[in-house]
Parts: structure tokens; sequence; C-alpha cells
């Protein structure tokens, strides 16, 4: 017996119309690569993103034809996610730090018909733009009198003239609900990019979830500042969860530095901020440098790489603001955990409920998970055992895109479940935390080492900028970790004072056996360490230690 | 294209499977009837509602048959939830304050194959249960020595009794999530009562938008006590929120008097409780008798009817406590409207706060609204235009269940809305504000006056425990405004002192034309007044103001 409740398809169109209806006034404050600000309303972006479904109606672009974009967080690209993927395109986000190739190679793959792009970005698109066939359009997100000439780009029109001739009104369709919404491509540290793609349903149920008071807690109070990138992973969710409870969105455009990120906090009354801990360093180093407080910020949440326990006791301790750790990946739409605390563990000390806030946290309703060991058991969670990450749930992967209109995908799933690639504990109430990367760890001895916790050791020395711990061959543990590390400019630290910090801490046989000094670690396209990178730089470095 | 996410169900099994993977050890805490304490765990609850599930397949129940419910919050009643629910049967949920009749009709139309019931409602059972040949098996809320003997009701058995012998072990069916999960009939107070039959789908959405930020704000930081029943509109979903949220539950049982409800309040840690306003003017009237303070209450979500001023500045001045005015109808599952504020609100002086929060406020995501004029066309939201207010959605209601296992539901809606018999107003930023019943709106001299209007004007006299305005036929003017009146015990309160509150408040033709003092008000069976009552008592009535 079927119930009797209406039944209408979650869609991605629906969260922009709820927004113009009931949150039409609440504002989009957006930096420009222009430098200056701009600000208008849902209203405006509502009216605006039907001008893009009928742009791209405009173009005969079929449902399910990809739009690419290359853009910075801002009120255009919030236009084209709505626009996009309401009128039953797939909006797919090309992560501008990738190399042209890689981008060019992403393009054809997914097949792109209509390519977005800032204005910043024009080299990029010169250098590819004769190689991708697909491409029957070129935008460039800009005003009409700012379109640059003589790109030698075929069919390149601006945003503003793409757009403007176009009627505001225009019928969102109501398709089905498991059609495709977005499409993002994993950064490809090994081997090539692997697309993810959305739908929906799922879009629209992880909107719910991250709004969540266990998750990121998101009202209509709220003034959010996402620094984590449109471009990738839907900056987690924000946009979308912004139009479903109607906060108000600050939108950093290119200036991620720190004077830059606390002005827009300051002057929009910010009072949470999203984004990976590279931003936060230099945000904290801003206001270090330079005695600053937040007036409004009340929250952070940080994700993307675990956060290192100084940021977090920096952002508490002395500026009073909530640190959210959230962890996801692009297959986990991305959020997947949050480290908040339930009601139980309110009665632990500080210290304590700080250790657990450091984890990845537990999953939220639509998400469950586990961790396998190497035969496929499920571990126990009692915060020790370690083992494969595997998760399931509503806006989980079932299968990379095969490219193109291609329907042919292949099931990636072992029994129902997604293999993460993280080595994780789960302790008792649920709290996942990860110890590695499973192609990370180091494995000396028949014993694994966490080159997380290494890294965490070395990143709480004052003098240290980054640190990455790598393992490298050993003639008798097989591996044996080393350290490389990036001081503070004009910061002094030798190899024995950092390697003194280890034996109050690690039982030691996992102290790093060296410490390689360099002026730069490796960062790739989403601001993870490539660790690749390093290890083809000790490839053949023969330990002192052994 | 298709998106390439997991597809899953949403289903209410997957709420208790959560709950006890991740939430295991938080407690439910019941009153039961017999006057003690339970404590048990969501570890607990999942294990029995599994053994619910088996006694239901040893009964050899189809999916889709019913399983009735006449039961206070309590444990037990939890675990018929997911039990019945979870294994593809529908939950029935029976008011009992309905009459016997009205429950035998509801038992006949429904076709209920069993039915489960606390023991303080035997007497109702022995009058019915001869009249009930659909009912296969009845099963009374109790451990099996407290079975009582010579009921004289055939096939009966006790819930322990009927559960311990089954297997913990249970393997939740996959259902569609169209699937229906639940069924709760109207309190009819014009016609027959009609019953609305939630779906796994609409009931798993509500949960996430009714523990949103901007609805109840639910956390695995909270202990919940809901008052509102689970014998009607589901305690607001909050049974099925606290599985997917993880917070404490605290079950009332049959004792709703100030001084109970206060106890477990204290005694418990209660952070939220939510509940009609009756029950909140016995426990603010136990705490003004008692000179009682909150030490943990920090929110009350109040629905059901609107919230008199008076209750509101009681709870807030008073003791510190936030309202949460919601709104709803057993229709909309029920959570349709919240009227929590927006960071624009937030500069509104606290009188302009209040008024907006008196409110019956904004929907969330998942829900539209309208109003429409007697020509069917949409009004301007201006807080002043008032006309019919639709809905859709969701969780809200396409067609009432024609009964037994019919599938021939009558589609209600028009044009895709659902009708809700109120008149209400929409104000700029999309607060709704209820004016009146369609049917108890006053129509004098061609224009409406508010009947909540005038009553709330009485309530917030101290004199009055409870009034009522009704209106009366009139020879000019068609209707006019007439005030019923209960005294609070030993109040003094003469018809001018009490009409004289008016003049300032309101527009002369809109002052009452007289007041009835009455020993009682009738109430319905969901604590609402019953207006046609009164309307009979003043049937022949003559205004004298004419």
């Amino acid at each position: 017996m079927r119930g009797l409740m209406q039944s209408q398809p979650l869609l991605v169109s629906d969260l922009l119309v709820f927004a113009e209806r009931f949150h039409g006034n609440v504002e989009i404050v957006s930096r420009r690569v222009e430098g200056d600000i701009h600000r208008h309303t849902f209203r405006d972006a509502a009216r605006r993103a039907r001008q893009v479904a009928a742009a791209l109606d405009g173009e005969e672009l079929l449902r399910g034809e990809r739009v690419a974009t290359l853009a910075w967080n801002g009120y255009r690209h919030v236009e084209l996610y709505f626009g996009v993927s309401g009128s039953g395109r797939v909006l797919h986000t090309i992560n501008p730090r990738l190399t042209s190739e890689q981008i060019r190679w992403i393009v054809e793959h997914a097949q792109d018909s209509v390519f977005c792009f800032e204005s910043s970005f024009l080299p990029i698109v010169q250098a590819i733009w004769s190689d991708c066939p697909s491409v029957q359009r070129w935008v460039i997100l800009c005003d009409h009198d700012k379109l640059p000439t003589d790109t030698g780009i075929g069919n390149l029109i601006s945003y503003e003239a793409w757009i403007g001739e176009q009627e505001a009104q225009y019928h969102w369709p109501r398709l089905d609900e498991e059609s495709a919404c977005g499409l993002c491509y994993t950064s490809g540290t090994s081997g090539d990019p692997k697309g993810v793609l959305y739908s929906h349903r799922s879009t629209v149920l992880h909107s719910f979830a991250v709004a969540m008071p266990d998750a990121l807690c998101l009202s209509a109070r709220d003034t959010v500042l996402p620094v984590v990138p449109m471009f990738h992973v839907n900056a987690w969710g924000l946009i979308y969860a912004a139009a479903a409870v109607g906060f108000k969105l600050v939108l950093p455009g290119p200036l991620l530095d720190g004077a830059s990120v606390y002005q827009l906090i300051e002057e929009e009354g910010v009072t949470l901020a999203a984004g990976v801990p590279t931003v936060w360093q230099m945000l904290l180093g801003y206001l270090r440098d330079h005695g600053r407080r937040f007036s409004t910020l009340r929250r952070t949440v940080i994700g993307g790489s675990a956060v290192p326990p100084s940021m977090y006791n920096e952002f508490v301790d002395q500026h009073g603001v909530e640190v959210i750790h959230a962890w996801g990946m692009t297959e986990t739409s991305p959020v997947g955990a949050v480290a908040t605390l339930r009601a139980s563990q309110l009665g632990l000390d500080m210290a304590q409920q700080r250790s657990l806030r450091l984890k990845q946290g537990h999953p939220l309703f639509g998400i469950d998970m586990r961790i396998i060991d190497e035969t496929g058991q499920a571990l126990h969670w009692d915060g020790k055992a370690c083992g494969d990450l595997q998760v399931r749930g509503h806006w989980v992967i079932r299968a990379y895109y095969p490219g193109g209109d291609s329907e042919k995908a292949c099931d990636l799933l072992e029994d129902g479940w997604f293999s993460t690639g993280d080595i994780a504990t789960i302790d008792g109430d649920g709290f996942m935390q990860i110890t590695d990367r499973s192609k990370d760890v180091i494995k000396s001895g028949g014993e694994w080492i966490s080159s997380v916790e290494m890294e965490n050791i070395a990143m709480a020395h004052p003098a240290v900028a980054m640190a990455a711990c790598i393992g490298v061959r050993h003639p008798k543990w097989d591996e044996r970790p080393v350290l490389v590390v990036m001081r503070k400019p004009g910061a002094e630290l030798s190899r024995d004072e950092l390697l003194a910090l280890y034996e109050a801490q690690v039982a030691k046989w996992q102290i790093p056996d060296d410490v390689l000094f360099v002026e730069q670690i490796p960062l790739g396209a989403t601001g993870k360490v490539q660790k690749n990178k390093l290890r083809a730089l000790c490839r053949d470095y023969v330990t002192w230690a052994a």
C-alpha cells in the first residue's frame, strides 16, 4: 500500500524557488576578479539563473549535456549552479589549479558543450580552446564592455551579453530526481582524474544534512563565507544550503590571503567561515601579525585535510571561535562526518573534548560507515583497531562517470560499500578518526605508522610552516618514516630539536629516522601535499639511522 | 543522464538502524502507566523493535496491513513506531480521547489487524472489541504478569509475552520509499474522521526538516520531552527525529499535570519540551503556585493552537525559556511552519521580534505556501491581505485514506495545492499568520473579524482561564462576535470590564457584542475548543447590542 502524501521530485531548482519566495531579500555579496564588491539578492540570483537556463535553451543544449565552469566563488557562479542544473543540464565545475593539459583532458572526457570562465583564466582557455572540439560556446564571466578583444577564441561571448538577451520568465522542468545535476573530477594524484556525477536527489538530501545542528548548524541568522571553492566539491554544499536555509552568502572571489579574508569577515559580519587548513593558516598569521580580533565570527568549518591541533587551539583559545572539523571527499558530496559532540561527552574535560573534536567525527543520518581488515571483516569500534574506511549512503558515489553521454558506468561498490582509501579507527561513540591514507601509511617491520600522526607533532612546533611524513625504503624494516619540513620564514629549527619532540609522544620505533628541510612542499590542485612528488624526491634516499 | 550516486530508499527502519549504530547508548526514559520510571536505550529499542517486527510476521500480517496503537508516550510505543513501520506494516495511532464509538468506527474503517493498547484503556477496548472483526490480535502494553484476567477479550496477550518469544535477529525489508508507514485520523470536528496515510519518504524528509536549526534545532546535545502525544500527528515527528539525531527522549506517559511534567524536566535535564498551550498553562500554573524555576529547560516548542501572548511572555520574561511557535496539521505530517527569526529581523526591537515570533511562521524548505482569494487568485504578501491558506510539499497530503486495503483515493489538491481551511496573512518576509479557521471567521457587515484575535485579547486578562469567540446570527450585520469565557477559579471579572479591554486594541465594529461566562468550555480529543458546540449553545442567542 502506498502512502497518500504529495510526491514531488527533490530538485535543485526547488531550492532556488524556495529562496526567491521566502528569502528573496537575503544578500549574496561577492568579491569580483576586478577587485570590487558586488551585492545582489536571492531574488536577483533567481531571475538571472532563469536567464542562464534560457540561454542554454538558446544554445539548444539537451538535458544531460555538460556546462563547464572555471570560476571563483562569486554571484555569477551561483547563478550557473542553479541555472545549469535547474534546467536539466549538468554543472561541471573545473579546478583552475589543474594544469592546462589536465583541464583539456577533463573537458574532452566530459564532452562539455559550453564553457564559462573568469577573465583571469583567459590564458588557460587560450591554451586549450582549439583542442576542445565539444565546446560550442565560450562564455567569459564579465560585463559586455569588459570582453577582451583579440582573444583568438571562436564563439566567445560575455556572460552579461549571453544572459542579458534572455527572458526572465522560465519554467523549471520537473525532472526525475535521479537525473545528474553536477559533475566534479577528483584531483587525480594517481592516474587520470575521475568524475563524480551527483544527482538532484543526492544534492538536495546532502543540503539538508549539512545544515543540521550536529553538522554545520546553518540558520537564516547566519552569514556564511565559503572560502572552500565552488570549483571543487561544490563548496561543501554551502551554495545549495544557502538557498534551502536562507543565509547570507559572502563569496571571496580570487583573494584568499589573510588580509582580504579578514576584511570580508569584518565588513560583512560573517558568523561562519568554511575552508581548508591552508587558508586558515594565512588568516591566523594575518591576525597574529596585525593584532586583529574577530568581531562577528563564531564558527569555522575546517575540512579537506586534518585540522592541526595547534590551529584548533589558536581559533578556540585565542579567538573564541568554535572549530567544526568535517570530513568528506568528492565521492561523498562531500560531507560524510562531522566532529560535533553529544550530550554524553559534554561532561568530559576540555582536553578530552578537544581530542574528540579533532577526530574526523560521526556520520550524519543518511551516511553509514565501517572499517574492515584485509580479509574484508568488519573491525571493532574501540578507537584502536584501524582498517580500511568504507562508507555508504544517499550522497555517496556508486560509480565513476564513464565520460561523454555514456551510461555504461562500472559499479565501484563492495557489497554496497564504497572504499574511501583511508585508514581509520572508530570509537565506541561512532567517532571516526583517519590515521592515514592507505597509500600514505608507513609499514615498518610489520607495524603501521600513521603519517598524519607524525605530521601533527611536527606541525605543532612554532617554527614549522608545513610538514609531511613519508615512508622511505629500508633494507631491514621495509619502510621507515622520514619527515619533510618547511620552516617558517626566518625561523630556526634543527633536525635533533624537532626529533626530540617525538620522544615523549610516540613509541621509539615510530620516531622518524630523519628530517629533510626543504624550501617548498609541493601542493596539488586542491591544496593537498603531493606525497608522490616527495617520494620521488626521496627515491634513492638511504636512511642514516638504519 | 542519471546521476551515479547510491540510490537507497528513505526508510523509517534506517532511522533506527542509524540510532543503534551511532547513538546506541542514548537513553529513552519513560513514565509508565504503573507510575514508575523506565529507562532503556536506543540499542534496546532497536532490538525490541526487531522483535515487534518478528511478532507481526508471526501473526502473518502482510505488508501494508494496519497495526493500531492506543497508547501514551512511552518506550513500548517507540518500539511499535519502528517495528510496525520498519517491517512494512502501517502504524495506526489512535487518539484515546475520542469516544469509544469513534474509535470503533476508525478501527473498522482502517480494518486494523492488530490492536496494541495501554492497560489504562482496557475499558475502551472492552466496549468495542466484539464489534471489531478485523482485529485478530489484541496486545496490552504490559508485562506478562500484569496481564488482566477475565477481560472477556479474545486473542489477548501482553506485549512482553508477544515480543519476548521472538528472535532479536530481523532483516528490515528494503521497501519502496513511497510505501505507507503511518496512519492518523483527524479529530473530525465536522463529519467523520479522515485518515492521513504517511509514507516512509514523507516521514524521513519531515524528520530532517523538523531538526533543522530554523525549525526545532535538534542536536545530540538535547534532551527532549515530547508532551505532544505520540497518538496524534506522531508527536510532531520527534520520535523519528530522535533516532536521526540521537537525542535523549523523555516520555511522560499519562501524567501531564504541571507537577509531573516539572518533575520530569528537572530530574532528566530536559532542554527542549514540546506541547500544546493547554499543557503549558498547567505547567506555568504549577511554577507560579510553587515558586519553581527551570534549571535545564532552554526551549519550548508550542503548536496545536496559537500561542497566547501572555504565555509567550511568561516563558520568555519570567523563565528565560525560548518559545518556538510551530504550525501544522495532521495533513502536513505535521510541521508546516515555524516562527524563528532571520538575520534581518534581529535588529528589530523586542516587541517587534515578539510579534513576529507569535506568528505561525515561515515554511521550511520542502514546503511552499500561498494565500488565495475567493476566486482562487493568489493574494499579495503584505501581512494584511488575508485569504485561504494553501500548502504543498514533500510531507503534505495528496488524498485522504479511503479505508481498508483500498487504493482508490480521491485527490484533494487544487492545482497541486492542499487547502488547509485556515485564513491567513503572509508578510513580506514570508511569515504566515493565521487569523482564523475559515469556518470560525466572523463575517460582520461584509467585513471579516478574526475570532483568534478577539480570543487573544481576552486571554491576556489575568482572570481569564480560557476564551472563545464565535459569530452569532444578527439581522442587520449577518454575524456579530460574542465571547464565551471561562474565568479562573475564584477570579472576578465583569462583562464591561472585559469589553473595555478591546476599545484601545481593535476597531469599534470589531468589539464583541457580549460576553457569556461559562463553567467549562468544551474541548475536543486534540485539546481544541469545540466551537460547533458553542455555536449550538448560542443558536438562539439574540445580541443585546443590535
